[in-house]
């Protein structure tokens, strides 16, 4: 947070604190100054909130300006108060960015159930400067925080245009569509469906490759814009840089995950297609006994075993064909002596711990991200305040 | 354990200790004197070891003789030498209990990966009496524990005839067709597809209704023998003793589920149809955050509400349409207030938590079972060796 992340050009913003349960920062918006390029993806949960219904309809069209966002509440299970305060907030935020209402993405993140505190929201909204300084994505990052212990922002740089993605996210985390909030700006131009095109295969990717607790939001959004204001830029470059940034964040989220101490980076190859090293390597990460002896650094790969073979309409997986390897040390089939077993305790004590599963069927490959279950993410949710 | 469980007429047994792991009895075998009518349902696990398959083959004709279980080690993933093992631990049992082998099931649980020791195994094998003495249930059902903290029996009658069951299981338990380890014994008389449809169906309401962790595991197996010699009784009611039975025993397991302090049962009404009502009961019971807020004593049905949101391919469910219940105090869509979140709160801090669910959309229904997460689980198996 010390020297900033750089904003690409023509973004503004403000952020601040409404009050919504704190005095920490719990709002902020980035506009561009220019029309932008937008797409975004959603939950699918059966209870997304307003917000989610609001955003969708704003950036159906591909076009939009720019993103709201109010922390500590999630306005959800709210009934038709919460539709008629989220629209407040889109309308409040527009008039003062000075642009239409239907050009402004809203989002929305903490407890359910709980209507916002409108007479604050409102008289918040009513001291919004007309006149927007650049936006500080640090801030915003900042802004949006629930259980996260710090802002979580990336960067890259894509010909002569800047790419920034902040987000946000450390529980009820299983995105269907996106992660809970993550927000991408550039000033590179692109086409509205080429854009489109790029981030959805870079979010199926990323943020649908992360599971911290297989609980899926009911606020997850993603949305990334692009205002064109540095040019065009080669679009393979792009996707590439969007790619690295998307992943920075979804590790920054797996690592921070609600009481983690590690990341859990599970590959599995030698799959029928992808989607089957998808399902299987989500199956693995999400086990909560394979998530407790990550925590326990204990390289007990009959839980790994015991993961794959779960997946039971995957009629084609077959224990001969399996293996896997903690690290670099293979433990199935290949049997494990004290020497491997230590070997890969070791790497198992690490920050980030590597589970190859290859299932020897055929080419298809899938990694998707996770992190350890301790007594931590116990404490934090069985105290979290309803 | 103090006063004995009934033992319907002509089962014999014997139970001990081989030394798996500990001085602690990890072995014991239930027979008929006379052939027995059987049903089994196992794991669908991938990962399936040689006991499972096993067993498969001498159930598939309906008629065998009893069981043998050996704990402290699966025999999973063991390769060539597991299938060995586990068919000279079938002829061993047979042998001595002076019936086919094929006439045995088998079933193991315990750590994945390791062969049995199989100098030990082989000693106790040749020393077992050629005449069992009357089976002794309890001791049966201790044999069989792993992290479980008690043994778990429960018996009925129906008619003149008697009926017990034992299971053992508290961890790694999201069963697919049936529970790890749970044999029922009765001395009723019936149809082997008669008792075949209502063991299925009985095994769907109960034990495939559980889940403590959402991990199935791979030797999961479930079997009842009735072997007649207390003559015919009433099918209805022999179906609702069965179904008591299995529900005690499955209540048993979500109570000493690891580390658990309280039983969660969560009950949907209003589905479309029962298997709607199964998933999304699934969804809500397996949810870690809905498992924290349990442990917590903390009525958050914001999380119930999202988890059955994430059901997303659920599209005739409506939040508008949903109930949302703790014990008997309604949170949702009556807005809950502290008088009756502080009710509800009360209810939860009770050792069985009670949540119900009404979707609105038909007369589906479902109820399922599992256990409030807390940092035991964690503790157990973070340390729990490899």
């Amino acid at each position: 947070m010390s020297s900033k992340t750089p904003v690409p050009a023509g973004f503004v913003g403000v952020a601040g604190n409404i009050g919504i349960k704190d005095p920490q920062d719990d709002f902020f918006t980035v506009v561009s100054q220019v029309p932008t390029a937008v797409s975004a993806v959603f939950t699918q949960s059966r209870f997304a909130g307003p917000s989610v219904r609001l955003s969708r309809e704003a950036a159906a069209d591909g076009r939009a300006r720019g993103v709201t966002v109010i922390a500590r509440n999630a306005n959800v299970a709210t009934g038709q108060i919460g539709t008629a305060d989220a629209r407040e907030v889109q309308e409040g935020v527009a008039r003062a960015a000075g642009v239409d209402p239907d050009q402004i993405l809203i989002a929305s993140t903490g407890v359910i159930g709980r209507p916002y505190p409108m007479d604050r929201v409102r008289s918040y909204l009513e001291e919004l400067p007309t006149e927007f300084p650049p936006a500080d994505l640090d801030r915003s990052a900042a802004a949006m925080m629930t259980t996260d212990t710090h802002p979580k922002i990336a960067s890259a740089t894509v010909g002569g245009a800047t790419l920034t993605g902040i987000a946000k996210g450390v529980g009820m985390i299983e995105p269907n569509m996106a992660t809970m909030l993550t927000w991408f700006f550039t000033d590179a131009a692109l086409e509205q469906p080429v854009l489109d095109a790029v981030f959805r295969r870079v979010v199926d990717r990323t943020f649908n490759a992360l599971s911290i607790d297989t609980d899926t939001s009911t606020s997850d959004s993603a949305a990334i814009f692009a205002n064109g204001l540095a040019g065009p830029v080669d679009v393979a470059e792009f996707e590439e840089a969007l790619y690295g940034v998307a992943l920075s964040l979804v590790r920054m989220i797996a690592s921070d995950g609600e009481g983690a101490g590690k990341l859990i980076e599970v590959r599995i190859t030698g799959a029928r297609d992808d989607a089957q090293a998808k399902r299987i390597g989500k199956a693995v990460v999400n086990s909560p006994l394979v998530k407790t002896a990550v925590h326990g650094a204990d390289p007990n790969w009959g839980r790994v075993a015991m993961a794959v073979g779960k997946c039971s309409d995957e009629t084609d997986v077959f224990p001969e064909n399996v293996r896997i390897v903690f690290g670099d040390v293979e433990t199935f089939p290949k049997q494990a002596t004290e020497e491997t077993l230590e070997r890969a305790a070791r790497h198992m004590k690490g920050d980030e711990v590597v589970i190859s599963v290859d299932l020897g069927i055929s080419e298809g490959a899938f990694t998707v991200y996770g992190c350890d279950l301790t007594e931590g993410y116990i404490r934090i949710n069985a105290d979290y305040t309803t």
